[in-house]
Protein backbone atom coordinates (compact mmCIF):
# COMPACT_ATOMS: atom_id res chain seq x y z
CA UNK A 1 0.00 0.00 0.00
CA UNK A 2 1.13 3.64 -0.62
CA UNK A 3 1.25 5.65 2.11
CA UNK A 4 -1.94 7.84 0.69
CA UNK A 5 -3.62 4.95 0.48
CA UNK A 6 -2.30 4.23 4.35
CA UNK A 7 -3.76 7.61 5.31
CA UNK A 8 -6.93 7.87 3.35
CA UNK A 9 -8.29 4.55 4.87
CA UNK A 10 -7.26 5.82 8.42
CA UNK A 11 -8.83 8.76 7.74
CA UNK A 12 -12.21 6.79 7.08
CA UNK A 13 -11.97 4.75 9.60
CA UNK A 14 -10.69 1.46 8.03
CA UNK A 15 -7.50 1.46 10.17
CA UNK A 16 -7.27 2.33 13.69
CA UNK A 17 -5.66 6.02 14.72
CA UNK A 18 -2.96 5.95 16.38
CA UNK A 19 -2.58 5.88 20.49
CA UNK A 20 -1.22 9.01 20.75
CA UNK A 21 -3.94 11.01 18.49
CA UNK A 22 -5.76 8.90 20.68
CA UNK A 23 -5.00 10.38 23.70
CA UNK A 24 -4.10 13.83 22.68
CA UNK A 25 -7.93 13.87 20.08
CA UNK A 26 -5.40 15.14 17.39
CA UNK A 27 -7.81 14.64 14.04
CA UNK A 28 -6.29 13.60 10.33
CA UNK A 29 -8.72 15.65 7.97
CA UNK A 30 -7.29 16.41 5.28
CA UNK A 31 -4.69 13.85 2.77
CA UNK A 32 -3.76 14.61 -0.77
CA UNK A 33 -0.21 14.48 -3.12
CA UNK A 34 2.72 16.02 -0.53
CA UNK A 35 -0.23 17.35 1.85
CA UNK A 36 -1.91 16.43 5.08
CA UNK A 37 -4.27 18.65 7.78
CA UNK A 38 -4.71 17.49 11.13
CA UNK A 39 -6.70 19.63 13.48
CA UNK A 40 -7.36 19.42 17.43
CA UNK A 41 -9.33 21.46 19.90
CA UNK A 42 -7.17 22.37 23.15
CA UNK A 43 -8.59 22.30 26.43
CA UNK A 44 -7.39 22.19 29.63
CA UNK A 45 -5.82 18.57 29.60
CA UNK A 46 -3.46 19.74 27.03
CA UNK A 47 -2.52 22.79 29.39
CA UNK A 48 0.90 23.66 31.02
CA UNK A 49 1.36 25.30 34.29
CA UNK A 50 0.47 28.06 32.66
CA UNK A 51 -2.86 27.96 32.01
CA UNK A 52 -2.03 27.59 28.27
CA UNK A 53 -1.50 24.57 26.09
CA UNK A 54 1.45 22.84 26.58
CA UNK A 55 4.17 23.19 23.75
CA UNK A 56 3.93 19.72 23.59
CA UNK A 57 0.94 19.94 21.92
CA UNK A 58 1.24 21.90 19.12
CA UNK A 59 4.63 19.86 18.56
CA UNK A 60 2.86 16.66 18.53
CA UNK A 61 0.69 18.10 16.11
CA UNK A 62 3.01 19.36 13.88
CA UNK A 63 5.04 16.43 14.00
CA UNK A 64 1.84 14.16 12.85
CA UNK A 65 1.12 16.57 9.83
CA UNK A 66 4.84 16.88 8.77
CA UNK A 67 5.37 13.52 8.94
CA UNK A 68 1.86 12.64 6.92
CA UNK A 69 2.78 15.12 3.83
CA UNK A 70 5.70 13.29 3.27
CA UNK A 71 4.02 9.99 4.10
CA UNK A 72 1.69 10.86 1.23
CA UNK A 73 4.69 10.81 -0.91
CA UNK A 74 5.88 7.61 -0.83
CA UNK A 75 5.06 4.65 -3.28
CA UNK A 76 4.45 1.35 -1.78
CA UNK A 77 7.46 -0.23 -0.32
CA UNK A 78 8.78 2.98 0.60
CA UNK A 79 9.30 4.05 3.98
CA UNK A 80 10.28 7.51 6.05
CA UNK A 81 11.92 8.54 9.87
CA UNK A 82 11.95 11.71 11.03
CA UNK A 83 15.18 13.03 11.73
CA UNK A 84 14.18 16.18 13.16
CA UNK A 85 11.69 19.12 13.87
CA UNK A 86 11.70 22.69 14.45
CA UNK A 87 8.71 24.84 15.71
CA UNK A 88 8.62 28.42 16.32
CA UNK A 89 6.03 29.45 19.04
CA UNK A 90 4.39 32.67 17.83
CA UNK A 91 1.10 32.98 20.41
CA UNK A 92 -0.41 30.51 22.74
CA UNK A 93 -2.99 28.14 21.85
CA UNK A 94 -5.92 28.30 24.02
CA UNK A 95 -9.27 26.17 24.40
CA UNK A 96 -10.39 29.96 23.60
CA UNK A 97 -8.70 29.68 19.94
CA UNK A 98 -11.29 26.91 19.03
CA UNK A 99 -10.02 24.10 16.97
CA UNK A 100 -6.63 24.36 15.13
CA UNK A 101 -5.45 23.17 12.37
CA UNK A 102 -1.59 22.49 10.83
CA UNK A 103 -1.89 22.46 7.17
CA UNK A 104 1.49 20.74 6.53
CA UNK A 105 3.33 20.45 3.15
CA UNK A 106 6.36 18.89 1.66
CA UNK A 107 9.40 21.16 0.37
CA UNK A 108 11.42 18.80 -1.15
CA UNK A 109 11.24 15.04 -1.67
CA UNK A 110 14.53 13.20 -3.28
CA UNK A 111 15.36 9.86 -3.18
CA UNK A 112 17.31 9.69 0.50
CA UNK A 113 15.79 12.57 2.03
CA UNK A 114 12.90 15.22 2.30
CA UNK A 115 11.47 18.02 4.04
CA UNK A 116 8.20 19.28 4.92
CA UNK A 117 6.47 22.34 6.34
CA UNK A 118 3.61 23.02 8.64
CA UNK A 119 1.64 25.67 10.06
CA UNK A 120 -0.93 26.19 12.82
CA UNK A 121 -3.49 28.22 12.67
CA UNK A 122 -7.46 28.71 13.56
CA UNK A 123 -10.23 28.84 12.07
CA UNK A 124 -9.33 32.31 10.86
CA UNK A 125 -6.45 32.08 9.97
CA UNK A 126 -4.35 33.52 12.37
CA UNK A 127 -1.06 32.06 13.06
CA UNK A 128 -0.10 29.98 16.32
CA UNK A 129 3.55 28.36 15.82
CA UNK A 130 5.09 27.20 12.11
CA UNK A 131 7.99 23.97 11.96
CA UNK A 132 9.44 22.06 9.43
CA UNK A 133 10.86 18.67 9.34
CA UNK A 134 13.68 16.38 7.65
CA UNK A 135 13.05 13.17 7.04
CA UNK A 136 15.24 9.73 5.31
CA UNK A 137 13.67 7.76 3.08
CA UNK A 138 14.03 4.39 2.90
CA UNK A 139 13.37 0.75 1.81
CA UNK A 140 13.25 -2.00 4.48
CA UNK B 1 8.79 32.95 43.96
CA UNK B 2 11.29 32.26 41.85
CA UNK B 3 11.21 29.70 38.91
CA UNK B 4 13.05 27.00 40.98
CA UNK B 5 10.89 27.62 44.11
CA UNK B 6 7.62 26.76 42.20
CA UNK B 7 9.15 23.57 40.55
CA UNK B 8 10.38 22.18 44.15
CA UNK B 9 6.69 22.13 45.21
CA UNK B 10 5.16 20.57 42.33
CA UNK B 11 7.71 18.24 42.83
CA UNK B 12 7.12 17.77 46.30
CA UNK B 13 3.26 17.69 45.12
CA UNK B 14 2.81 20.81 47.08
CA UNK B 15 1.11 22.00 43.47
CA UNK B 16 -0.60 20.35 41.09
CA UNK B 17 1.56 19.35 37.77
CA UNK B 18 0.21 20.26 34.42
CA UNK B 19 -2.66 18.72 32.41
CA UNK B 20 -0.38 17.86 29.96
CA UNK B 21 1.96 16.23 32.18
CA UNK B 22 -0.54 13.80 33.61
CA UNK B 23 -2.24 13.27 30.61
CA UNK B 24 1.36 11.50 28.81
CA UNK B 25 2.32 10.57 32.41
CA UNK B 26 5.59 12.96 32.38
CA UNK B 27 7.28 13.51 35.26
CA UNK B 28 9.36 15.98 37.42
CA UNK B 29 12.10 13.99 39.17
CA UNK B 30 14.55 16.78 39.60
CA UNK B 31 15.51 20.29 39.51
CA UNK B 32 18.40 22.57 40.36
CA UNK B 33 20.09 26.40 39.41
CA UNK B 34 19.62 25.85 35.30
CA UNK B 35 19.21 21.90 35.12
CA UNK B 36 15.77 19.56 35.03
CA UNK B 37 15.12 16.30 34.52
CA UNK B 38 11.84 14.69 33.24
CA UNK B 39 11.32 11.06 33.04
CA UNK B 40 8.72 9.00 30.95
CA UNK B 41 7.93 5.31 30.81
CA UNK B 42 6.19 4.66 27.34
CA UNK B 43 3.26 2.52 26.27
CA UNK B 44 0.89 2.05 23.18
CA UNK B 45 -1.21 5.17 24.08
CA UNK B 46 2.18 6.79 22.81
CA UNK B 47 2.51 5.00 20.01
CA UNK B 48 2.20 6.30 16.78
CA UNK B 49 0.46 3.83 13.63
CA UNK B 50 4.37 2.39 13.28
CA UNK B 51 4.84 0.63 16.86
CA UNK B 52 6.81 2.84 18.31
CA UNK B 53 6.59 6.06 20.26
CA UNK B 54 5.23 9.29 18.22
CA UNK B 55 7.62 11.78 17.94
CA UNK B 56 5.69 14.14 19.80
CA UNK B 57 5.89 12.40 22.90
CA UNK B 58 9.95 13.10 22.99
CA UNK B 59 8.95 16.70 21.73
CA UNK B 60 6.80 17.03 25.10
CA UNK B 61 9.12 15.51 27.45
CA UNK B 62 12.52 17.86 25.51
CA UNK B 63 10.10 20.79 25.75
CA UNK B 64 9.16 20.14 29.40
CA UNK B 65 12.64 20.17 30.96
CA UNK B 66 13.80 22.71 28.42
CA UNK B 67 11.53 25.42 29.65
CA UNK B 68 12.14 24.14 33.32
CA UNK B 69 15.77 24.40 33.02
CA UNK B 70 15.07 27.85 32.17
CA UNK B 71 12.62 28.19 34.38
CA UNK B 72 14.97 26.89 37.33
CA UNK B 73 17.04 30.48 36.40
CA UNK B 74 14.05 32.64 36.31
CA UNK B 75 14.02 35.26 39.85
CA UNK B 76 10.41 36.00 41.49
CA UNK B 77 8.93 38.55 38.69
CA UNK B 78 10.56 37.11 36.05
CA UNK B 79 8.95 34.75 33.76
CA UNK B 80 10.11 33.08 30.09
CA UNK B 81 8.10 32.04 26.76
CA UNK B 82 9.20 29.81 24.36
CA UNK B 83 10.12 30.93 21.27
CA UNK B 84 11.06 27.54 19.55
CA UNK B 85 12.26 24.16 19.93
CA UNK B 86 14.37 21.86 17.98
CA UNK B 87 14.63 18.38 18.30
CA UNK B 88 16.57 15.34 16.59
CA UNK B 89 15.38 11.97 16.55
CA UNK B 90 18.19 9.36 17.33
CA UNK B 91 16.39 5.84 18.08
CA UNK B 92 12.44 5.12 18.80
CA UNK B 93 11.28 5.06 21.82
CA UNK B 94 9.40 1.89 22.40
CA UNK B 95 8.01 0.48 25.55
CA UNK B 96 11.14 -1.82 25.28
CA UNK B 97 12.83 1.13 26.26
CA UNK B 98 11.98 1.54 29.88
CA UNK B 99 11.70 4.44 31.89
CA UNK B 100 13.81 7.27 29.88
CA UNK B 101 14.63 10.52 31.07
CA UNK B 102 15.68 13.90 29.31
CA UNK B 103 18.19 15.70 31.40
CA UNK B 104 18.07 19.51 30.47
CA UNK B 105 20.61 22.25 31.35
CA UNK B 106 21.01 26.22 29.75
CA UNK B 107 23.45 27.16 27.63
CA UNK B 108 23.11 30.88 28.10
CA UNK B 109 21.34 33.14 30.00
CA UNK B 110 20.96 36.76 29.04
CA UNK B 111 19.11 39.73 29.97
CA UNK B 112 16.01 38.80 27.47
CA UNK B 113 17.16 35.71 26.02
CA UNK B 114 18.08 32.09 27.31
CA UNK B 115 18.87 28.54 25.36
CA UNK B 116 19.01 25.24 26.79
CA UNK B 117 19.66 21.99 25.38
CA UNK B 118 18.60 18.47 26.69
CA UNK B 119 18.87 15.10 26.00
CA UNK B 120 16.53 11.94 26.20
CA UNK B 121 18.46 8.55 27.59
CA UNK B 122 17.47 5.37 28.64
CA UNK B 123 18.75 3.91 32.15
CA UNK B 124 21.86 2.44 30.19
CA UNK B 125 22.78 5.80 28.75
CA UNK B 126 21.31 5.11 25.47
CA UNK B 127 20.53 8.27 23.50
CA UNK B 128 16.96 8.72 22.10
CA UNK B 129 16.65 11.81 20.88
CA UNK B 130 18.47 15.47 22.07
CA UNK B 131 17.76 18.59 20.76
CA UNK B 132 17.90 22.87 21.97
CA UNK B 133 15.29 25.56 22.76
CA UNK B 134 15.45 29.63 22.82
CA UNK B 135 13.41 31.31 24.95
CA UNK B 136 12.12 34.75 25.75
CA UNK B 137 12.57 36.44 29.46
CA UNK B 138 10.34 39.10 30.56
CA UNK B 139 8.83 40.96 33.74
CA UNK B 140 5.09 40.89 33.02
CA UNK C 1 15.09 55.93 8.14
CA UNK C 2 12.47 52.85 8.31
CA UNK C 3 14.25 49.54 7.56
CA UNK C 4 12.89 49.40 3.96
CA UNK C 5 13.88 53.41 3.00
CA UNK C 6 17.64 52.05 4.31
CA UNK C 7 17.67 48.97 2.39
CA UNK C 8 16.36 50.90 -0.80
CA UNK C 9 18.92 53.00 -0.30
CA UNK C 10 21.96 50.32 -0.41
CA UNK C 11 20.44 48.78 -3.46
CA UNK C 12 20.61 52.01 -5.32
CA UNK C 13 24.53 52.25 -4.15
CA UNK C 14 23.52 55.29 -2.20
CA UNK C 15 24.58 53.44 0.89
CA UNK C 16 27.46 51.03 1.12
CA UNK C 17 26.63 47.72 1.41
CA UNK C 18 28.61 45.08 3.92
CA UNK C 19 31.85 44.07 4.24
CA UNK C 20 30.54 40.31 3.88
CA UNK C 21 28.36 40.80 0.92
CA UNK C 22 31.42 42.43 -0.90
CA UNK C 23 33.66 39.57 0.58
CA UNK C 24 31.25 36.88 -0.56
CA UNK C 25 29.52 38.83 -3.64
CA UNK C 26 25.99 38.82 -2.42
CA UNK C 27 23.94 41.26 -4.05
CA UNK C 28 20.28 42.19 -2.86
CA UNK C 29 18.33 42.63 -5.61
CA UNK C 30 14.64 43.20 -4.65
CA UNK C 31 13.39 44.88 -1.24
CA UNK C 32 9.29 45.15 -0.53
CA UNK C 33 7.27 45.10 2.78
CA UNK C 34 8.71 41.67 3.96
CA UNK C 35 10.33 40.74 1.49
CA UNK C 36 13.94 40.19 0.37
CA UNK C 37 15.99 38.30 -2.39
CA UNK C 38 19.30 38.18 -2.33
CA UNK C 39 21.57 36.51 -5.03
CA UNK C 40 25.44 35.17 -5.64
CA UNK C 41 27.22 32.84 -8.34
CA UNK C 42 29.17 30.54 -6.74
CA UNK C 43 33.19 29.64 -8.05
CA UNK C 44 36.03 28.39 -6.07
CA UNK C 45 36.41 31.00 -3.83
CA UNK C 46 33.14 29.62 -1.96
CA UNK C 47 34.30 25.85 -2.16
CA UNK C 48 34.81 23.63 0.64
CA UNK C 49 37.33 20.83 0.07
CA UNK C 50 34.59 18.39 -1.71
CA UNK C 51 34.47 20.71 -5.11
CA UNK C 52 31.07 22.34 -3.72
CA UNK C 53 30.15 25.15 -2.34
CA UNK C 54 30.62 25.35 1.23
CA UNK C 55 27.59 25.30 3.39
CA UNK C 56 28.38 28.55 4.57
CA UNK C 57 27.79 30.15 1.46
CA UNK C 58 24.18 29.37 1.43
CA UNK C 59 24.22 29.86 5.27
CA UNK C 60 25.06 33.77 4.63
CA UNK C 61 23.52 34.28 1.73
CA UNK C 62 20.38 32.78 3.59
CA UNK C 63 20.81 34.76 6.88
CA UNK C 64 21.05 38.16 4.80
CA UNK C 65 17.59 37.56 3.19
CA UNK C 66 15.91 36.58 6.03
CA UNK C 67 17.32 39.53 8.19
CA UNK C 68 16.64 41.98 5.13
CA UNK C 69 12.64 40.27 5.19
CA UNK C 70 12.81 41.08 8.55
CA UNK C 71 13.84 44.58 8.80
CA UNK C 72 11.74 45.80 5.70
CA UNK C 73 9.20 46.08 8.19
CA UNK C 74 10.82 47.79 10.85
CA UNK C 75 9.51 51.12 10.95
CA UNK C 76 11.93 53.91 11.83
CA UNK C 77 13.41 53.66 15.37
CA UNK C 78 13.10 49.93 15.52
CA UNK C 79 15.66 47.49 15.00
CA UNK C 80 15.70 43.61 14.94
CA UNK C 81 19.00 40.98 16.08
CA UNK C 82 18.38 37.64 14.84
CA UNK C 83 18.24 34.83 17.45
CA UNK C 84 18.51 31.65 15.77
CA UNK C 85 18.36 30.26 12.12
CA UNK C 86 18.34 26.86 10.39
CA UNK C 87 19.26 26.20 6.82
CA UNK C 88 17.87 22.62 5.24
CA UNK C 89 20.53 21.72 2.73
CA UNK C 90 19.32 20.01 -0.40
CA UNK C 91 21.58 20.19 -3.46
CA UNK C 92 25.31 21.38 -3.52
CA UNK C 93 25.71 24.74 -5.07
CA UNK C 94 28.64 24.83 -7.46
CA UNK C 95 29.64 27.02 -10.23
CA UNK C 96 27.57 25.51 -12.83
CA UNK C 97 24.41 26.37 -10.55
CA UNK C 98 24.76 29.62 -12.42
CA UNK C 99 23.55 32.28 -10.35
CA UNK C 100 21.65 31.16 -7.13
CA UNK C 101 18.89 33.33 -5.78
CA UNK C 102 17.52 33.57 -1.81
CA UNK C 103 13.65 34.67 -1.91
CA UNK C 104 12.99 35.26 1.97
CA UNK C 105 9.51 36.09 3.01
CA UNK C 106 7.94 37.01 6.92
CA UNK C 107 6.17 34.50 8.10
CA UNK C 108 4.65 36.08 11.36
CA UNK C 109 5.55 39.91 12.82
CA UNK C 110 4.25 40.54 16.52
CA UNK C 111 5.67 43.76 18.68
CA UNK C 112 9.07 41.83 20.39
CA UNK C 113 9.64 38.66 17.44
CA UNK C 114 9.37 38.16 14.13
CA UNK C 115 9.98 34.82 11.41
CA UNK C 116 10.60 34.64 8.32
CA UNK C 117 11.54 31.60 5.65
CA UNK C 118 13.93 31.31 2.53
CA UNK C 119 14.14 29.31 -0.27
CA UNK C 120 17.50 29.35 -1.95
CA UNK C 121 16.68 28.36 -6.14
CA UNK C 122 18.30 28.93 -9.56
CA UNK C 123 17.11 30.42 -12.10
CA UNK C 124 15.24 27.51 -13.49
CA UNK C 125 13.26 27.31 -10.04
CA UNK C 126 15.60 24.24 -8.79
CA UNK C 127 15.88 24.22 -5.12
CA UNK C 128 19.37 24.04 -3.22
CA UNK C 129 18.60 25.25 0.36
CA UNK C 130 15.40 26.74 2.61
CA UNK C 131 15.84 27.95 6.13
CA UNK C 132 13.83 29.95 8.33
CA UNK C 133 14.95 32.69 11.25
CA UNK C 134 13.60 33.84 14.41
CA UNK C 135 14.32 37.63 15.65
CA UNK C 136 13.95 39.48 18.36
CA UNK C 137 12.56 43.31 17.73
CA UNK C 138 13.39 46.22 19.85
CA UNK C 139 14.14 50.01 20.51
CA UNK C 140 17.68 51.11 21.14
CA UNK D 1 42.19 7.45 3.68
CA UNK D 2 40.14 8.36 6.50
CA UNK D 3 38.29 11.68 7.68
CA UNK D 4 40.73 12.20 10.65
CA UNK D 5 43.71 11.32 8.02
CA UNK D 6 42.95 14.00 5.55
CA UNK D 7 41.64 16.52 8.08
CA UNK D 8 45.02 16.04 9.96
CA UNK D 9 46.78 16.06 6.24
CA UNK D 10 45.17 19.58 5.45
CA UNK D 11 45.96 21.01 8.98
CA UNK D 12 49.90 19.93 8.57
CA UNK D 13 49.72 22.18 5.08
CA UNK D 14 49.59 19.09 3.21
CA UNK D 15 46.54 19.18 1.85
CA UNK D 16 45.32 22.69 0.28
CA UNK D 17 42.44 24.52 2.80
CA UNK D 18 39.23 25.04 1.33
CA UNK D 19 38.31 28.16 -0.92
CA UNK D 20 35.67 29.36 1.64
CA UNK D 21 38.23 28.61 4.94
CA UNK D 22 40.76 30.54 2.94
CA UNK D 23 38.14 33.56 2.14
CA UNK D 24 36.93 33.91 5.06
CA UNK D 25 40.58 33.16 6.95
CA UNK D 26 39.20 30.05 8.74
CA UNK D 27 42.23 28.12 10.45
CA UNK D 28 41.46 24.24 11.49
CA UNK D 29 43.50 24.13 14.60
CA UNK D 30 42.32 20.66 16.37
CA UNK D 31 41.18 17.37 15.17
CA UNK D 32 40.58 14.68 17.10
CA UNK D 33 37.93 11.47 16.95
CA UNK D 34 34.45 12.93 17.20
CA UNK D 35 35.94 16.59 17.87
CA UNK D 36 37.42 19.68 15.58
CA UNK D 37 38.09 23.05 16.36
CA UNK D 38 38.08 26.05 13.77
CA UNK D 39 39.03 29.69 14.94
CA UNK D 40 38.92 32.85 13.15
CA UNK D 41 39.90 36.60 13.77
CA UNK D 42 36.86 38.52 13.03
CA UNK D 43 37.85 42.18 11.18
CA UNK D 44 35.64 44.27 9.26
CA UNK D 45 35.65 42.54 6.08
CA UNK D 46 32.99 39.86 7.86
CA UNK D 47 31.26 42.77 8.86
CA UNK D 48 27.27 43.64 7.89
CA UNK D 49 25.98 47.03 8.31
CA UNK D 50 25.74 47.23 11.35
CA UNK D 51 28.66 47.27 12.68
CA UNK D 52 29.08 43.56 13.89
CA UNK D 53 30.87 40.33 12.11
CA UNK D 54 27.87 38.83 9.93
CA UNK D 55 25.39 35.88 10.93
CA UNK D 56 27.24 34.08 7.75
CA UNK D 57 30.39 34.39 9.78
CA UNK D 58 29.54 32.29 12.98
CA UNK D 59 27.19 30.02 10.72
CA UNK D 60 30.08 29.07 8.57
CA UNK D 61 32.80 28.57 11.18
CA UNK D 62 29.94 26.24 13.08
CA UNK D 63 29.49 24.71 9.63
CA UNK D 64 32.97 23.93 9.11
CA UNK D 65 33.58 22.48 13.03
CA UNK D 66 30.16 20.12 13.05
CA UNK D 67 31.48 18.61 9.38
CA UNK D 68 35.14 17.96 10.56
CA UNK D 69 34.17 16.51 13.79
CA UNK D 70 31.95 14.05 11.99
CA UNK D 71 33.75 13.61 9.20
CA UNK D 72 36.61 12.82 12.24
CA UNK D 73 34.36 9.76 12.91
CA UNK D 74 34.08 8.27 9.07
CA UNK D 75 36.59 5.36 8.60
CA UNK D 76 38.29 5.17 4.63
CA UNK D 77 35.55 4.69 2.15
CA UNK D 78 32.83 6.48 3.99
CA UNK D 79 31.60 9.93 3.60
CA UNK D 80 28.90 12.15 4.94
CA UNK D 81 26.76 14.98 3.59
CA UNK D 82 25.64 17.63 6.13
CA UNK D 83 21.56 17.82 5.66
CA UNK D 84 20.54 20.31 8.04
CA UNK D 85 22.49 22.90 10.57
CA UNK D 86 20.85 25.53 13.36
CA UNK D 87 22.33 28.25 14.94
CA UNK D 88 21.96 30.81 18.00
CA UNK D 89 22.98 33.85 18.23
CA UNK D 90 24.14 34.81 21.77
CA UNK D 91 26.58 37.79 21.25
CA UNK D 92 27.60 39.65 18.57
CA UNK D 93 31.39 38.45 17.46
CA UNK D 94 33.29 42.15 16.59
CA UNK D 95 37.06 42.51 15.90
CA UNK D 96 37.06 43.31 19.91
CA UNK D 97 36.38 39.75 20.53
CA UNK D 98 40.07 38.86 19.23
CA UNK D 99 40.55 35.32 18.47
CA UNK D 100 37.10 33.04 18.46
CA UNK D 101 36.78 29.59 18.45
CA UNK D 102 34.20 27.15 17.51
CA UNK D 103 34.65 23.95 19.49
CA UNK D 104 32.57 20.86 18.15
CA UNK D 105 32.05 17.70 19.26
CA UNK D 106 29.70 14.56 17.75
CA UNK D 107 26.65 13.56 20.04
CA UNK D 108 25.25 10.66 17.97
CA UNK D 109 27.15 8.48 15.21
CA UNK D 110 25.01 5.96 13.86
CA UNK D 111 25.09 3.60 10.70
CA UNK D 112 23.13 6.13 8.57
CA UNK D 113 23.39 9.45 10.69
CA UNK D 114 25.64 11.86 12.77
CA UNK D 115 24.69 14.68 14.87
CA UNK D 116 27.13 17.00 16.44
CA UNK D 117 27.16 20.05 18.46
CA UNK D 118 29.54 23.17 18.64
CA UNK D 119 29.80 26.00 20.51
CA UNK D 120 31.83 29.58 19.91
CA UNK D 121 33.75 30.92 22.43
CA UNK D 122 36.70 33.71 22.58
CA UNK D 123 40.05 33.29 24.78
CA UNK D 124 37.90 34.15 27.87
CA UNK D 125 35.26 31.40 27.23
CA UNK D 126 32.46 33.96 26.84
CA UNK D 127 29.83 32.06 24.22
CA UNK D 128 29.26 34.01 21.33
CA UNK D 129 26.86 31.12 19.55
CA UNK D 130 26.36 27.38 19.28
CA UNK D 131 23.93 24.95 17.38
CA UNK D 132 24.06 21.71 15.76
CA UNK D 133 24.19 19.69 12.62
CA UNK D 134 22.40 16.56 11.03
CA UNK D 135 24.67 14.81 8.29
CA UNK D 136 23.57 11.45 6.71
CA UNK D 137 26.59 8.92 5.80
CA UNK D 138 26.94 6.82 3.00
CA UNK D 139 29.59 4.82 0.35
CA UNK D 140 29.75 6.59 -2.78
Amino acid sequence: MSGIEYMRKMMAGELPSSGMAELLNLKLVEVSEGRAVFTVLADERHYNGLGIAHGGLAATLLDSALGCAINAMMPAGKIFTTLEMKINYVRPITRESGEVRCEANVIHVGGRVATAEGRIMDEGGKLYAHGTATCMLFRP
